[in-house]
């Protein structure tokens, strides 16, 4: 870094609603990786930007000066192209799971980096170490001879990607500086892109359960990131997909494993292939392979073997019996109707509640823990009848799941229709 | 405390508009002064309060809380009435040197705590500092002793007096959220109220050389210090006054001193006489004293007996030769004019970078350092006569010092006349 500049000036610049320099943003968030720009300096500066935004240029060189902090993988000299998804988080997604055999199947190779849940969203780790011996921390060397000999390898990111990223992250969490899209974006888009894939899917998720609560701001990260990834030479798609409701009829770690697996096996709920397969469709198109259409290798379980080499390479046994939890508590429907109305984050917090997810990042989870629904919307109900089904270890936690369960759902007289979004509601390139 | 908050909680309403809560506020300055609330969180909220705001209930709210987070003095039982004043910082501003001893010859106690200088403008206890012996701690009972005793006592404040606005002070300083004024009103108050002055006067300085560089924001300054004082039961008023060219004719610690020892002598720069006359009105006025005139006691020389006495109760001597700098250079006028500008900033910084003020809190300071001008704006000048006068003990300060003022000051053909804010610009009460 040759030039040096000072923190409270580039505050000041932001603040003041002034565009930063290249310069300024390439010291800054070299400086903050140094720790020469202190938190509190980082802390007020993600502020300004919050409320003060940030140009498409200042996004751009933001999320490369990110990468710059660290390395870059660089998976070019595998003999399949590569393609990678990212889901900006929802309840019940364990669509990863499915949905990296499935892509390997069809001959691209998936090297899939992915973190641990925290609050009402699950991590994609947490789901498959719920699976006997199964081990998430691989060397690069060993995720590159995985991809090599299986296809797929999912992960967790080593420490060496995007360091000014992992600090931020942190320091954004404590500061109510979050939900911001220019921060979001670069988070998202720096990680994927020193991963060194050579193409890109986003799931970006609309609705009561995820970060973009509505269509116009999760199609604004979208268009943020895809440019993030072109700009960058990484072919990048993303798909604006529903998470008004949960993602199939499962939302804990273990659970989520049972319902990918039956996928994997050609059933699962509709909603769960419907996603898995146009994502799969983006990422095999986006890797440049033609002719193979993914809904007929999943048909030809032929995923499903890719499935059990990934799990078998990473030390786990896809045969075991996978953890259940000790206790069950079953809601039933207070009276005959029709489910309009079943609300994701609701089921995400009560699952949270059950054990599922941690509320700080060096909490345990419970493998076995979560709610599994047995109506979706548009079901017709009975009184009397099971509409979910509660798990934990810990009773106990039974009282605050149901407290976020209350207003959670909404039965309607029978013939209504509830009014949803589709599973995929657009898509950006 | 009985409610505790979360510090995201509070972050994000104000992020998002919203007001703070009475418990809001409370809660976040008292966790802040105790640790709970980290310096990046604090860093974000006074980053949201900067571009947010605050109304006038959290802003009284807040600099309440802060007047709480410590101790707070009671000179009540004094046998005078009390009257304090506080300027918001410019260049050449030494009245309180003058003002404190007129004051309490009129009859009122002045119980002034001071600070030291960072940047440009100076600090009063530094200029006090260039007087051989004199010290500036005092405990509490020293402070009421003297007032009872001398009447006037020019002081550092105590480390007990609003702790959290001097963890919030340094904070505001390296985060670019220090022009911001609910943040700069309530510091200053803060500190004020916790002094216990029966009255208060403010010196709100406008222009160039000062925190408010336009009358407006200088008035809205001035208007939410006295809600605040006048709300917390301190009969307190502001003065606008001019900050565009410095006040007096030095600026520098000894060179200050020597100029206030004028005034008190009946001479001195008719600025500095006008503007020390104006506010002892106020403080007079304030206090409840009725029948005497400032301008009056001033030409008595019973001033100048209080100053000696001071200077002698704090270990001083008013008859030593004050400190003199081992270098001077002398800036000469290029050519004949009228000098229509002089700039305080300009000015301000260069007697800075002679070595009368510091970068930061820890840097010592020269006593004999600083500039001495021959000439204010209106006034007639020859070329190659000499404009002013730069000292310094470090002669390789000369250059930066030099370029400081470049651009400066202007010379306009003879006839012109100055375009300048009157002295005392405006009054609110």
């Amino acid at each position: 870094m040759s030039q040096a500049f000072d923190a409270v000036d580039v505050i000041s610049a932001k603040r003041d609603h002034e565009e930063l320099s290249d310069g300024q943003i390439d010291w800054v968030v070299d400086a903050y990786t140094r720790g020469v720009v202190a938190e509190e300096q980082m802390s007020a500066l993600a502020m300004a930007v919050y409320l003060n935004g940030m140009s498409r240029r200042e996004i751009a060189r933001w999320c490369d000066a990110m990468i710059r902090s660290g390395e870059r993988l660089d998976f070019s000299g595998l003999s399949r192209p590569t393609s990678d998804k990212h889901s900006t988080g929802g309840v019940g997604d364990k669509i990863t799971l499915p949905l990296a055999p499935l892509v390997a199947a069809c001959g691209v190779a998936v090297p899939q980096l992915s973190g641990r849940g925290l609050g009402h969203t699950g991590g994609t780790l947490d789901k498959l170490e719920s699976i006997p011996g199964w081990q998430a921390n691989l060397s690069n060397e060993q995720m590159r001879a995985q991809l090599d000999d299986v296809g797929a390898v999912i992960c967790a990111a080593g420490t060496g990607l995007a360091p000014a990223d992992r600090k931020l992250y942190a320091l954004r969490d404590v500061t109510g500086t979050v939900s911001c899209i220019p921060l979001i974006a670069t988070s998202i888009m720096s990680k994927k892109i020193a991963e060194g894939t050579g193409s890109l899917v986003l799931d970006v998720k609309v609705g009561s359960g995820a970060f973009m609560k509505d269509v116009d701001s999760a199609r604004e990260l979208a268009e943020t990131m895809v440019a993030l990834g072109t700009d960058a030479g990484v072919r990048t798609v993303a798909l604006l997909t529903n998470m008004q409701t949960p993602l199939g009829l499962t939302a804990g770690n273990a659970l989520e494993v049972r319902e990918s697996v039956e996928v994997l096996q050609g059933g699962g709920p509709p909603d769960v292939v419907e996603l898995t397969v146009a994502l799969a469709r983006e990422m095999v198109t986006g890797a440049g392979v033609d002719g193979v259409d993914p809904a007929d290798v999943l048909a030809s379980g032929r995923a499903m073997d890719v499935w059990r080499g990934m799990i078998r390479a990473q030390g786990g046994d896809p045969d075991a019996a996978l953890p259940t939890a000790a206790e069950t508590h079953t809601v039933l429907a207070p009276a005959d109707g029709v489910l309009v109305r079943l609300d994701a984050l609701a089921v995400g917090v009560a699952a949270w509640r059950l054990g599922a997810g941690r509320a700080r990042k060096e909490d345990p989870v419970q493998a076995g823990a979560g709610v599994e629904l047995h109506a979706k919307p548009g079901a017709v109900v009975r009184g009397g009848e099971p509409l979910m089904t509660l798990h934990t270890d810990t009773p106990e936690r039974f009282e605050r799941a149901l407290e976020a369960l209350e207003g959670g759902y909404t039965l309607a007289p029978e013939g209504s229709r509830p009014d949803l979004l589709p599973v995929v509601v657009d898509r950006v390139a």
